[in-house]
């Protein structure tokens, strides 16, 4: 089953859309729980089981996600668990011990946590700056499930969650961007604090903690009460933009100050991918970043960003291991990491080459 | 005149001559004073040039150099005097304030510093291990001195010189060797330390203190007393054969016991000098050591020694800056070297297209 999900590259990931050179891609999830249960967490794992058996069957009557796939955490395999969550069809909170759950929709557009902190979180992910059309694909899908199941509200709140920093809309939408001019420029500090008193965040790769790797930052809103969606997916919307033209600005400056820094940067990132034996993830996903924005700024021939996409995932260690079908020591899986690099990139020269 | 050197590569540079995989260069050099003259250091300006004179006279009239260049440093640039000394044909110690020159042969094999520490040190330099070679060498070119100018020796020591520590034979007989293996594998040390309690001595790349880029180490004799000049000759090449079957080990070690860590640096060496910007001639010494021994495993495809050892030596900061025309500002400087090693990279891998 998982193959299925393998053998593609997550359409988010094509490198369409709206801003995509910048902008890798919009998400939005909604937190909603049933009425009338208790949270999950205060759940016993037997009726959790029954709960998760519930929303499944409701989601499947209201037709709310195209042809599921789905995964139940208890009947997981470890490798497979960070498979889910390396593809961001998951979160780190969603446990077999909690009798975690999801829904994948076709093309992984749509997918549906039962389980995490809330029974349900629905999450719609879009290539490129697409937070409008987002939005109107989770609310379709959310009028769908509401038809079905009876969602915890109160009158004057909203919906209800378990933490309280989510009740109201329970929306969180978020943007993954590739900010490599402001780190480079070190403007990123400056940009992070600012989005603070904005009421926004900005978090690594996957989520709250986790390090900023490849200069790829998720920007999200944090307040869920107190604005519509429409008006958080605007305000998210607006912001986002002129991160992007800070973004322009700081990459147009380093081409201008420090040319050569920059192309020796790019070069050697391009070369070392090219060529090494051995690459961990991180170093891998920083060398990516640097070879993307060489792209961008014309520095280095053109790689389809599609490409580039499916590097940055595949490199990840459990896309890694699901590709070689067995779990790697850690020097195999920067051996195969490399290799596979190393090959992708050939493949794209030795076509390029057929186009000329 | 320093032109005629510029354009050629030294001849004890070509990479030919036994063991020349793994030495770059034997050297041997002795120290000698004229009768009847105080020490260079404890002569006035004037009387160091007037001796100056004296000897560059004798020297042409005991024809014990051959078709000789005389640079005097009072008339040397900065620049040039780097040069020399990235060259090997001046030590630090020969300064413009001491009135030092030196008189270099054709071809570069022989070349005789004035008013260094001692009045005279002639030096022969030859490619590989010719410890024997180098010896008979400069054993003739020290008889014709020796007709002419009268040497200050005593009955029960030997020469005299300036310093105790060359009084007896005034030889000192050093060999150039690259040690990747034994520095990878931290054999290094333990070689030092036996080379010690042997009379011996291991030194950077430009002698006493400097620190061993590239992997290049000098090993020398001590002791210059008590020992015949064959002796010493003897003893060290002895040693030195020893050393070279230490690194071999090492190397196959390296091989043996982690291929893919081995490879996965000298292909990042390779990529890097094929690419990069800008580099530091720390850094490409470090990066130049790792492709040679990639192509002396035959991991690498074979790039002639002699092209590698010439890369090595036009792209120190005076050589640059001599092919450049003037001088240059670091970052400049780091470009030139840069683009250099590229374009000589790129060069034999086009001459070896040809040959396919």
């Amino acid at each position: 089953m998982m193959e299925r999900l393998l053998k593609n590259i997550a359409p988010w990931l094509t490198g369409d859309g709206p801003e995509a050179e910048i902008v890798f891609s919009s998400r939005l999830r909604l937190a909603r729980n049933l009425e009338g249960h208790n949270f999950s967490r205060r759940l016993t794992p037997d009726l959790r089981r029954r709960l998760a058996g519930e929303i499944e069957d409701g989601v499947r009557r209201a037709e709310a996600v195209r042809d599921p796939l789905v995964f139940r955490l208890e009947e997981v395999e470890p490798l497979d668990r960070l498979f889910l969550l390396e593809r961001h069809l998951i979160s780190r909170e969603l446990s077999p011990e909690g009798q975690g759950g999801v829904m994948v929709g076709g093309g992984e557009v749509v997918s549906l946590m039962i389980n995490e902190e809330d029974h349900i979180r629905v999450q719609v992910i879009r290539s490129g700056l697409s937070l409008e059309q987002a939005w109107e694909e989770i609310d379709r899908v959310d009028s769908r499930l509401e038809r079905v199941l009876p969602f915890a509200t109160a009158d004057d709140l909203g919906y209800l969650t378990a933490c309280p920093s989510n009740v109201g809309t329970g929306m969180r939408a978020s943007v993954m961007m590739h900010l490599p001019g402001l780190v480079l420029q070190r403007q990123i500090g400056k940009i992070i604090q600012a989005l603070g008193k904005l009421g926004l965040a900005a978090r690594g790769l996957y989520g709250e903690g986790s390090p900023a790797s490849g200069n790829i930052f998720q920007v999200s809103n944090q307040a869920t009460l107190g604005k519509s969606e429409r008006e958080i997916v605007c305000d998210l919307d607006r912001i986002v933009k002129k991160i992007i033209v800070h973004e322009r600005t700081s990459r147009r400056q380093l081409l201008d100050r420090r040319p050569l820094k920059l192309e020796d940067q790019i070069f050697r990132a391009r070369s070392i991918l090219g060529q090494a034996r051995l690459i961990t993830s991180e170093e891998a996903i920083g060398l990516l970043s640097l070879l993307r924005m060489g792209v961008d700024l014309g520095i280095l021939e053109a790689i389809p960003r599609r490409t580039l996409n499916q590097i940055f995932i595949q490199s990840q260690p459990a896309h890694l291991q699901k590709l070689a079908g067995s779990a790697l020591t850690p020097e195999k899986r920067d051996a195969l990491r490399a290799r596979l690099i190393r090959e992708r990139l050939a493949q794209t020269r030795k076509e390029e080459g057929k186009n000329v």
